[in-house]
């Protein structure tokens, strides 16, 4: 089977933004000079930062109505564009995790780099609130002015797993940050 | 802030495409006519094959190397396109859940709907095998020739959620279905 047989316009347009303190990656330049072990301490230092981040989902006021209900789930899953990845980024095939040299190259579908052929990233968030057409979650990891794609109710049927297991280099990195 | 403001190009190309046994929706127009107990009998019938369904996810072989490593992961994120919904159907606001008019009206974001502005799925599954350029997966609702957008290793620290809340009109589909 070709997916050459089947090719719907796949274009995307914006329901919104997402309005965050978090206004860069944590992987910026200054810290690629930094030794391993100061830059595995300002990573986990972002993450924490991340975790209790509180952000808001401004949605386009003519998509408010599709967020009734919204409000009675405790978790939403949010889709949104790394709009800050220049799109020539979209061709990287493998990378080493978190730019670390130390772990093994990983094919970018193994890892979690918004730099992806389809850069549409995905995070299961608490929904804290919703006042109209703004949704305000805890711990999103979305720069400030990323496009939103879409907002999805969280149910385990569809996003949880039943004791996912990891391979070792992620064991190892949720090990040193923390998580 | 208007989203107007940061419009970057969100337009997809399918990495690849499903290959299931499921052909069809479960809603089809045959089922519509059923009175609701029927009709649930049947839904049960077909969330319980759907999730006893082995998939194929066969990802275009350029994209091969990106899948180096995806077999250390026992679970994995699959975004899809349900390429048979009519685009003129991404314009609905709210819907009964699964056409029960019984069940209150929801905003499209608060529901699992295919039909949506932007109709990115995903789904959380199980990864049985790699053989090269294909990924065997289990429970998969994707139906067959779904064009592929994106795979992401499983990690609960991003797609997890703890002690997740459903409102009351999700628990009943979830009891009735026996999911």
């Amino acid at each position: 089977m070709k997916a050459e047989q089947i090719r719907p316009e796949m274009h995307l347009r914006p329901i919104g933004a997402v309005r965050s303190e978090i206004k860069e990656s944590m992987l910026t330049a200054d810290e690629k000079g930094l030794a391993l072990k100061e830059r595995m301490e300002k990573i986990r230092e972002y993450h924490h930062r991340i975790k209790n981040t509180v952000s808001d989902l401004v949605i386009e006021t003519e998509f408010t109505d599709l967020l009734e209900g919204i409000e009675g789930f405790s978790h939403i899953l949010v889709l949104y564009w790394p709009h800050l990845i220049a799109p020539e980024r979209r061709g990287l095939k493998q990378v080493h995790p978190m730019g670390r040299e130390d772990l093994p190259l990983q094919g970018i579908f193994a890892t979690c780099s918004p730099a992806r052929p389809n850069p549409v990233l995905v995070s299961a968030v608490p929904l804290l609130e919703r006042r109209e057409n703004i949704l305000r979650v805890k711990g999103l990891e979305a720069l400030d002015g990323s496009p939103l794609i879409d907002i999805k109710p969280y149910s385990l049927n569809y996003y949880g797993a039943e004791n996912p297991a990891v391979p070792p280099w992620m064991e190892q990195i949720h090990r040193e940050l923390e998580i």
